[in-house]
C-alpha cells in the first residue's frame, strides 16, 4: 500500500517530464499528452514484450492512468516561464522516475522467479525505458545515457534484489534502496 | 471494396512520404526503400504486438506490398527539385495516411471486441506509429506530434467508432469521417 | 565452429562500434554500455519479437555477452584521441557486423523453413536492427541509411540464400559470401 504511494508518485514524475519537454520544444496537445505518457508506461509495457508475458496495457492501469493523465492535464496550462525553470529540473524528476521503476521492474522479475540476468536486464529496461522513448520521440539524446550516473544505482538496485541482499518483501529497506537511489 | 481503395490510396501516400523525406536528407537506395516502407506497415506490425495477436507480416500484405514498392520506386527516379517540392507538402500526405489508417486502427480493434480503451490505443497506434518510425529513422522531429493537429482528429474518429456513433458498417460513414479528418 | 569464430567476431566488431560511438558523443559508463551491447543484440532480439518467436534473452548468449561486454571494457579506457581516431573508420566496423549478422538472419530464417519474404525480412533486421538502435539512442542518422551501400549487399546474401544459390550447409560458400559483402 504504502509502496503504491511511492509508484504513484513516481509516475506522476514521469508525465510531468514527459509533459514539460514536450511543451519546451513547443509540441501540440497531442505531442504533449504522448510524451507525458510514454515516459510511466513504455518501460513496462517494453519489458513485458522482451519476456514475452502477458502485456497489462495501458487502458489496464486504472489510477496510474488517471494520475498520468490528471498531471498532464495541469502542466498543460503551466506558464511559458514555468515550462523553461522546470525543464532545468527534469534530471531530478526523471531520476525518481527511474528509480522507483528500476526497483518495480527488479521486484517483478524476482516475484516470476526468473535467473538473474534478467533481473538486472528487468531493472534496466523498466527504468531505462520509459525516458527513453521520451527523449527519442523528443529528438534529444537520452538523458539517461550521458547524464544520469543515477541510472547506474538504479541498476544497482536491481543487482541488491537479484542477489537477496535486499529481503524485497521488506517495505522498510525498500524505503531504503528508494532513498539511496 | 471500396474502403480497399481508401487504404490503397493510404499506402502509396505513407510510402511516398517516406521516400521523399529519405531522398531530402540524401539517403542512398536502401534508406530510400527502408523509409518507404516504414510508414504503411509500422504502424499496423507494432499494433499487432503491443496487443499481442498474430502479426500479419510485411511480406504476407500482398497488393499493399506492391503498391508501396511502386510507389518508392517511381519517387526515387524524381528529379531533386520535386523533391524539394514534395518535401513542404508532407503534412498532407502523411495526414491522409495518418487519418485512413487510424480509422483502420479502430476498425481492426472493434472486430475482434477489444473493450474501449483498446479501440483508442490501437486508432492511435496504427495511425501515428508508421509516421513517427519514419521521422525517427530521419532523425527529424516526428511531425505528428509538433504539426498535425489533424492527430487529434484521427484519435477523435477511433473515440468516435468506439462509442458507436458510427456504424463501422456503414461505408458512407466511413467515408464521412475519412472526409472530415 | 570456425562459423562461429566469425560471429564473435561481428560481436566484437558491434559492440567497439557502439562503445566509440557513445565516448565520442561523451556518453558515461551507462551509456557506453548500453550502446555497447545494442548493436550485437538488438538486431536479433528485434527478428525474435516480429517473427513472433521465443526470444533468446541476452543474458542467455554466454560466450557471445562476455565477448561484448570485454570488448566494450577495453574501449572505455581508449584515450581520447583513438576514439576520435576509430570514430572514422567506425562504417567499416558497422560492415563487418552488419554483413556477418545478415547472413545469420538469413540462415536463421531458412532453417525455420520460412517463406522467400521471411528471409529477407529476417536478414535486413538482422543485420540493420542493431546499428539502427545504436545510431538513434546516439541521436545521429542511421548510418546504414545513408553511408553504406553496404546494407544492399547484406540484403542480397539473404536473398541469395533464400533462392538457394548458395548452400548454406557449406562454410565455405558462407565464407565467400561473408568476404564479398
Amino acid at each position: 500500500m504504502a509502496w503504491e504511494i511511492v509508484n504513484i508518485i513516481a509516475v506522476a514524475a514521469f508525465a510531468f517530464s514527459g509533459a514539460i519537454v514536450a511543451l519546451s520544444e513547443r509540441y501540440d496537445i497531442f505531442g504533449v499528452f504522448i510524451l507525458g505518457l510514454a515516459p510511466p508506461f513504455v518501460g513496462g509495457i517494453a519489458r513485458n514484450i522482451f519476456l514475452q508475458i502477458d502485456v497489462v496495457h495501458v487502458w489496464e492501469q486504472g489510477m496510474f492512468l488517471y494520475v498520468a493523465l490528471g498531471t498532464i492535464a495541469v502542466v498543460y496550462f503551466f506558464p511559458k516561464s514555468w515550462v523553461m525553470f522546470w525543464d532545468r529540473w527534469n534530471v531530478y524528476l526523471d531520476a525518481i522516475g527511474l528509480s522507483a521503476f528500476a526497483v518495480q521492474g527488479a521486484m517483478f522479475a524476482l516475484e516470476a522467479e526468473l535467473p538473474f540476468g534478467a533481473v538486472v536486464f528487468s531493472a534496466i529496461i523498466t527504468g531505462v525505458g520509459g525516458g527513453v522513448a521520451r527523449d527519442v520521440l523528443a529528438q534529444r539524446r537520452p538523458m539517461v545515457l550521458h547524464k544520469e550516473i543515477y541510472a547506474v544505482w538504479a541498476m544497482m538496485a536491481g543487482v541488491l534484489l537479484a542477489l537477496g541482499l535486499v529481503d524485497y518483501q521488506s517495505t522498510v529497506q525498500l524505503y531504503a534502496l528508494f532513498g539511496a537511489t
